[in-house]
């Protein structure tokens, strides 16, 4: 899976030879706009450029919301022109939002992410996703309206049950009543899953699993055999894909190995051209991932 | 507080009366596109018309993020047309928005909703709000960033300490080796904030502590002496403000009761006019805080 974070301080050269010359602001704030827009349209000739080079390779583009949302509305709209270019490419679009709250509001963001809203002046479509990711920590209760809302678009989450960082282990790995929090979530995972699992044994509901924690997976996967495990922490951040065979027992699609830097970033270290590094680092890691 | 949680179904009449009449779409699509547009600016007049009614009661607005997200780009540039019609009003603006992701994706989140983003271009602006929430899940590495960025910016964070939904038991009751969890995190809240406490004994990272569980809040006090308290759930989650005196132990500012639906949608219970029952509710609502 292609993972798309883009840091508008470190885009491809593709995207900024585009870009026309800044003109002399009207003042800060005008400089301001501008700088906002013409990131904007670099932000997506950036992504639209990695998808073009490393998409093939992938099944799914991971979209991190925050890198997006800090270009505000013209982020936005950013994220929703990468969405069209990966549809296109017939890549499936993760939106990486990891959002949770009370089940009020996360009715909201099953709307904003996968579903519509009824208006008065007709239905506004949401993102439309094929799977979002979400943070379990309000329980039960919030998570209902975000699986719902993904079962009646079609579409799939992922809850974060033990993430890729090393401060992780502050909240996750404390003794919950004779086992970690992160297996507690793991069972609220299978259980608010359970009800939702299709006929080849995979449940819409998957869990963020950290690729950086491999020894983890078997028990996860005991725990959660129905769900698709989202493993991020490949790459960048040290995790190796060999490691991670527990997390495909159950179905060859029951893991998704997610890269963002090490495919985007990778003419950093092997040099050249960043469209062909991206390649041939996509091209690798799927290779790995299939045999695994 | 105002919280302001627009449901694009559930207006306030003003807010639609001066909707241009829907033209005939040009097909599915141009229809959803411009029923978006209507909703988002009626979105704006609806939240305007609330800052205008019960802003003067209240100290800050507090923006619901997910309600906004599901217009989408144009919910984005909603909330920033909402964000400076409360800040010409002289309200604090608090991104209720919940964030949370590892260290390098927080620290883009801290861009979005309090810094900045260099470009090629030049500085992008981030939302400049004046605080926002944060879901502490991911430990402490995922916090700094946050915490950092705030404090650079002169903005403040409140990271979920014990929701006010009913499901919040679920995890944030466990006990966590001699303690539930909620009172863990409580912990993990005062420590990142202790660094950055002002004069006045206030810290700049804040809780959200549920105001419809107040019996916990003395606890969460000595384990929070620093820390302002965000109390959601008062009004339409049955919490009452009589209740939450142990939030404003240490300093008349440490505690700040938000209020939406029951503002908000004061008129369906009192009849009459929007805008009038609105402003009634607030500063009974103000009333009741100062006494406490």
């Amino acid at each position: 899976m292609l993972g798309l974070d883009p840091d508008p301080g470190a885009l491809w050269p593709v995207a900024l030879a585009a870009s026309p010359r800044s003109r002399l602001p009207d003042g800060p704030e005008a400089g301001a706009a501008e700088a906002v827009e013409l990131a904007g349209a670099a932000v997506e000739r950036h992504c639209l450029a990695a998808i073009g080079a490393a998409g093939p390779a992938c099944v799914a583009v991971k979209l991190q919301f925050a890198c997006f949302e800090r270009l505000g509305a013209r982020g936005w709209r950013a994220l929703e022109v990468v969405r069209d270019a990966a549809r296109q490419t017939g890549l499936l679009v993760i939106a990486d939002a990891k959002r949770g709250d009370v089940p009020v509001t996360a009715s909201a963001y099953a709307q904003a992410l996968v579903g519509s809203t009824p208006t008065p002046f007709g239905e506004a479509p949401g993102f439309g996703a094929d799977s979002f990711t979400a943070n379990p920590l309000l329980g039960r209760d919030s998570l209902e309206p975000l699986v719902e809302g993904a079962a009646a678009a079609h579409a799939g989450c992922f809850l974060l049950v033990n993430t890729s960082n090393p401060g992780a282990s502050d909240l996750q790995d404390l003794d919950a009543g004779g086992a970690p929090l992160y297996e507690r979530i793991a069972e609220l995972v299978d259980d608010v899953g359970a009800a939702h699992t299709a006929e080849c044994g995979l449940s819409l509901v998957g869990a963020v699993t950290g690729a950086t924690r491999p020894e983890r997976l078997g028990r996860l996967r005991e725990l959660m055999p129905r769900a698709i495990f989202l493993l991020p922490g490949v790459g960048a951040q040290g995790a190796s894909a060999e490691a991670l065979g527990a997390a495909f027992g159950p179905h060859p699609a029951a893991g998704l190995v997610a890269a963002s830097r090490s495919i985007v970033g990778a003419h950093r270290e092997r040099g050249g051209d960043p469209a062909l590094a991206a390649e041939a680092a996509a091209q690798e890691l799927r290779t790995v991932t299939w045999n695994v």
